[in-house]
């Protein structure tokens, strides 16, 4: 979805169907013209992904390469890319969503079929970069389901309006339609967001989202493309502030970069799911000294990874090359959920509060 | 809980509470008769462990073992022991709960902190099967949530009341304090529980509910306890038929054995785990013979995985032994999605309705 231009549902399915179409009417017309039909597809190698300063996620650059029929090596996989744009076609004309597992078994009854599944996520991804769409946006699903939410949000999916406050104690998942959805009423101030669901528990057990009257969102790791699509939408359409709390360990941290930058690999369709805005609230070195809390020495692996975060442009700002330095000199990592050690409650009481504050204040 | 009788969550919480509190009374009493305190703790041993045939799941035995406050060695873990009881009663006392993760944490200010994690799981293990509860009734929960359930259910949390139909397109989450919530009100005649959310959307996308009037819960892999708990209780206490549909391997064998008929690890709450009478529905090995299914070839671990099933007290009956067999002899497992190769319909419009009739005729 361009994000300049606010497009209706209907209106965001006729787009893809007519992106979609116009990808066999390219192959059509070189053939009316006895041209051999070839296309032309975006680059995704690293040489053509940067960082946008200016935009704070990595892009794709301008380079192209071309699919062409007159090329042995390249038939088949136009001919699996002409397969795909079809069967999307058809999916999003009956309003229907399939997972890129289903069409990968849907394949066997093509000509074309894919030889593993990788083959067949590749191609969704030239059809992405090509199109300038989001595989979703096309009809193609991931298996697994996004975070969890809870809060005063009023979310529409279809007929249905349902509060994120009240889908119970687990709250409402974000499912891999989430760009279907509508945001009817929002009556919060801010989002913050946690890596894991016993952290999720602590905040509704300790009413956080009253005393901060915020959606808490539960990442549960890695955050899947429709939690990212979702944070991005929050912080876009209804003005709320995000802030990332995580484990603080290099991983930890890249959970929220991700969020916050986007990934090199899906270059093509960040200015969808990243959320430069969004900040990283901890845990941070500085926490784990001044809170004074239980941690684990760091392993090799980690002292790798932060050392290669520091390198890595998503990490320029002083900010994190400062955590990262002292990570490394206290050579010590810790959870989140490593705040217990002064009480269940001290997260929500103490922790949360006067980060927030500190946050709000400079802003 | 004990299945035999129904107590209110209140009185749920009493019984606790008192049960924690005579574990302290028990080293008072010693002390008080200048005897040295040592408490009596079922063993969890293999020995101790076995398959009850009429029942249809792992019980413990009779064997007790005994930690004496005279054993030096044993000192360490008796304290453990209290102040983790300790911990509880103030948790259900407070109607709280903390994930086993917080604990540990919180256990930090002890005098008798753990090492690991896992020191404190097997603390918290020995603690469920000396007062006969599970850890989820002491207020010690899981990190990980459990399923997600679709489907005309009214559930009762607190005050609140959610429809599982109304949750949204990813349904009603299974949260860990699931034995907290009550059944209001229910319009369905069967539950099917289905392993990914890619099967479980595209129930949710056909309508399955409907055409099936069931309940439809997405496992995700290996279920959680709150997952296990939550199927007994619609088996047992709503008179649900209980299919599961895996993939057809013996990893998706196994995850619906384990709901069947509980693990052996988890000897002593299987009685609240376990559901007997829940059918595995498929992929079978005859399944993917009769259905022509695209396959996989069997890998080597997948042959001794089966191969251990085949000697397993709970693969006893010839169902059973002879999918194993089948399977075996085949040499291919398929996954539950591979029916989409006939089109994304077909396992809700021929799979399902075939199989159901064929359990429902039979019962």
């Amino acid at each position: 979805m361009n994000d300049d231009e606010k497009f209706t549902l209907d209106e965001r399915r006729e787009i893809a169907v007519n992106k979609l179409k116009s990808l066999g009417e390219v192959i059509i017309e070189d053939v009316s013209k006895d041209k051999v039909p070839s296309l032309s597809v975006p680059s995704r190698g690293t040489s053509n992904i940067y960082y946008d300063k200016e935009k704070r996620y990595y892009v794709l650059g301008e380079r192209t390469g071309s699919r062409s029929l007159g090329n042995v090596k390249q038939v088949k996989k136009i001919g699996q890319m002409v397969y795909m744009a079809n069967f999307c076609k058809d999916l999003v004309s009956r309003q229907k969503t399939a997972t890129i597992r289903e069409m990968y078994y849907v394949s066997e009854g093509w000509g074309v079929d894919f030889n593993t599944q990788q083959e067949s996520n590749i191609v969704g991804e030239d059809l992405e970069v090509m199109l300038g769409m989001t595989r979703e946006e096309l009809g193609l699903m991931p298996e697994e389901d996004g975070a969890s939410v809870y809060g005063d949000l009023l979310i529409g999916e279809d007929d249905l309006e349902i509060n994120a406050l009240k889908a119970g104690k687990s709250g409402y998942t974000i499912s891999p339609t989430i760009d279907e959805v509508e945001f009817l009423e929002c009556n919060v101030d801010r989002v913050i967001a946690v890596e894991t669901m016993g952290m999720f528990h602590r905040m509704v057990q300790e009413n956080a989202y009253k005393k901060f009257n915020c959606l808490i969102v539960g990442l549960k790791g890695q955050a899947a493309r429709a939690t990212r699509r979702f944070i991005k939408r929050v912080n876009t359409e209804l003005n709320l502030p995000v802030y990332i709390c995580n484990d603080g360990d290099p991983w930890g941290f890249h959970i929220a970069q991700v969020i916050i930058s986007g990934s090199a690999k899906l270059a093509h369709v960040n200015h969808s799911l990243a959320t430069p805005d969004a900040k990283f609230m901890g845990v941070t070195a500085t926490d784990i000294i001044n809170y004074d809390l239980p941690t684990d020495p760091l392993k090799d692996v980690d002292v790798m990874r932060l050392k290669e975060l520091a390198k890595d442009p998503r990490y320029k700002p002083e900010f994190w090359q400062n955590e990262i330095k002292k990570m490394l000199k206290i050579g010590k990592k810790a959870e989140q959920q490593s705040f217990s050690k002064y009480g269940l409650e001290y997260v929500v009481d103490t922790y949360f509060p006067e980060k927030l504050e500190e946050f709000e204040k400079t802003e």
